[in-house]
């Protein structure tokens, strides 16, 4: 059997990257800074750090190292589930009937469910080496929250898990992984926090939100010693831990001498995406190769392809740094209808600045065609895929149906972020022909993207 | 590094174990035959191809082939989720503090969460070769419901899946992911079956059992033109398609150099375990190694350690075949509180055959203990256990805890059959402190025992 007929291509153990790539270094023009809102100027390593831990703010601010080592402590941890295998979707070809070779990053083979687990162990890690006792951070479907706690009971941390309420209610299974990683999850907006109870007196029936959740989290770490804030998506030191998808993904492909023509990630706050693609878009910037990427974001919360690219609040506390993204506004809250992940109001700053130079494309798809690809590649591949996953799929089978038409045999490769096993009741709907899509009138967003910050 | 320095050993595709093992051919004494109840005498192929479909009906009845040819298409399927890794426990075995290396085979690393895929996908197959509509099979925990229906999704063929009441009400996820692969859920007993309305008439308020869901699905497959019924434990056939378990696991450890001392597997049909352990008992049987192995079973449905060899039935309502087994009666359920699988009143003639041999033992162990191990192992390892793989845990853990005293370096192997994703009530219970142990007295084994046929 040949390396390239392979379905699976997995990378030895001692082939595990052991440096992270920082796609800031290669771009000409640098994300934005996150600001100070009280200053209104760029935030400095003293702004960031009774936030976020030293060395993760330093990782924040760095735009120029290109490589940073991976600590052995966390490379230990990254051997516990990786490295992640680059599969061939030859049943799914076959069901096509394309002539495209359909590849995928599988990064669901842990508990967690998810790529998240790739930043929480980095996170969970400095905050340790800085002699913390925990961390603090929130979690809307769960997998971020899931990764923390098992990254937690690993470093032996301990972990403060802020879930937005509607999925604290709706996904009990969740909150019951992170109990068995010792963490303590609380439903958000709480009364623990001065915020949650701001926001719970202005809105008592709120089901909450990611921004809402962030807020009440960043409070907890800046009044408790000990204590630092982490987050699972959109900041540029979470794009450099997930670059491992895209270094791995590179070095598998490397060795089966194929180079992907079409990339393509689900985008909610970047960090899937922006892994993956990171070490093939430093190709590109550098004038090596040539790549299509494609970001898929839920036509109910479309930051990229319908949002505006301005400085704007990160959390609906507004107490967080500012940062300039593809934004819907702060106070944009997706409809309750959609299901899963991808619903924050902003996108990661690097995904955005590549979007705006037009080094990428970006999609928004709808729910219903999104489950329809998420069965699809259940049926013949065999794994349930997350319902965030599931939109790089739905525009993965859209791309392998136009090679269909046109007799290429393109090479596309899409990020498989997880698995669906927590997401079931959105699946039932599905089934039970209960579940809509709903796309924002242009009021909608006018309305939330109005109360943009003046800077 | 070196290969044994790795923590995961995975085997190469093309070196997926192309045969499957049985270890009939290798007992000197063979395991007692299936007995046609009507006729009192050893079940012919004519008794089992109404029930069965032929070539899984040959294999159950073949003691003296030693070897199988895998076919191709099930080769194929296996090469969406196999090879299975053989992990190093490096993290438990630091966190036990243990001179013992620990060895895990996992087999949750596809979505019907557990090993139980190896043979639903042979015997689907078997079924659309023979040219039938579909099959029919009973799921108690559900991972056996879930894998028929992936196998069936893949070969585009029909299930009909009875799962045990108790847990189609408590695991509606469960009953989700057998709908997203297209089966047919109904809950047992049932008003679709003879056997399903007399049992209910007799216990209206019944919750079911395995005995009585296999009944039922046997009586529609009798009845409906185009179907077989298929089984995910305690046959000889499934014993011989699980054994790619042990032959990749002894592969594995052929490439490291290393022989494992003992071999640990939890026991509910003795599926697993039987699949597990095939070919190095086929090694201890032909003299040609030693090895130990360890049967756990949970002590609230204790078959191998205190039930008798006996001539039983297999199901509530006896129209299969009787099989000569360990067993505790097939009116025998499991206290209510017993959670996850593992409840099977009797133990496949194979493992029973050896057992009653001395060639195995034999370990009973109750469920909060289970737990203990099962999050111990979450925490240090990473993957959340299914309840019943954590019957094997504990007993590896028990071992390596007697290495710690002994100061003995052995190797132990336990098999790893599946992840808890499904089981989180389960998890939630021990968590809260609401799990509790039962142990069945002398008197209620002896009540359900009383029952077995006079053959």
């Amino acid at each position: 059997m040949k390396q390239n007929e392979k379905y699976k291509i997995y990378l030895e153990e001692d082939e595990i990257p052991t440096q992270w790539y920082n796609v800031r270094a290669d771009m000409k023009i640098k994300p934005a800074p996150l600001v100070n809102p009280a200053t209104g100027k760029p935030a400095t390593l003293e702004d960031l750090t009774p936030v976020f831990c030293e060395e993760l703010a330093k990782q924040e601010l760095d735009n120029d190292t290109r490589y940073f080592d991976i600590p052995e402590e966390i490379q230990k941890f990254y051997r516990m589930y990786r490295p992640a295998p680059l599969v061939r979707a030859y049943f799914l070809e076959e069901a096509l009937g394309t002539p495209a070779h359909i590849y995928y990053k599988f990064e669901g083979n842990n508990t967690s469910g998810s790529h998240k687990l790739n930043s929480a162990v980095a996170q969970v890690y400095y905050a340790k080496k800085q002699g913390l006792k925990g961390t603090t951070t929130e979690t809307g479907a769960g997998q971020w929250g899931t990764a923390v706690s098992m990254a937690s009971a690993f470093f032996h941390m301990d972990a403060k898990v802020y879930m937005v309420k509607v999925s604290y209610e709706q996904k009990p299974f969740r909150r019951e992984v992170m109990r068995t990683y010792g963490a303590t999850v609380t439903p958000s907006p709480s009364m623990t926090t001065e915020i949650g109870k701001a926001i719970l007196a202005e809105h008592p029936g709120t089901t909450g939100s990611l921004g809402c959740a962030i807020s009440e989290a960043v409070e907890v770490a800046v009044k408790t010693p000990g204590y630092r804030y982490i987050l699972g998506s959109v900041l540029n030191q979470v794009l450099l831990h997930q670059s491992i998808i895209g270094l791995e993904a590179k070095k598998a492909f490397d060795k089966i001498g194929v180079k992907p023509d079409i990339i393509i990630g689900c985008a909610g706050g970047g960090s899937n995406l922006g892994g993956l693609m990171s070490p093939f878009m430093g190709e590109k910037l550098r004038g090596e190769a040539d790549y299509r990427f494609i970001a898929v974001e839920p036509a109910s919360c479309p930051s990229l392809t319908r949002g505006v690219y301005a400085y704007d609040f990160a959390d609906t506390g507004r107490i967080c740094p500012l940062a300039k993204m593809y934004t819907l506004g702060s106070d944009f809250i997706p409809s309750p209808n959609h299901a899963g992940g991808l619903r924050y109001h902003g996108m990661s700053p690097i995904v955005s600045e590549l979007y705006d130079e037009g080094l990428m494309e970006a999609r928004a798809v709808e729910q219903t065609k999104v489950f329809e690809a998420a069965e699809m590649f259940a049926r013949t591949e065999g794994i349930l895929p997350a319902p965030e996953s599931s939109h790089a799929i739905r525009v993965a089978i859209d791309e392998a149906l136009k090679c269909k038409e046109t007799g290429e045999a393109k090479n596309i490769l899409f990020g498989l972020t997880g698995t669906g096993y927590f997401d079931l009741v959105a699946y039932q709907k599905f089934h039970d022909g209960e579940m809509s899509d709903y796309i924002p009138t242009d009021e909608d967003l006018k309305k939330s993207i109005a109360k943009l910050p003046k800077i």
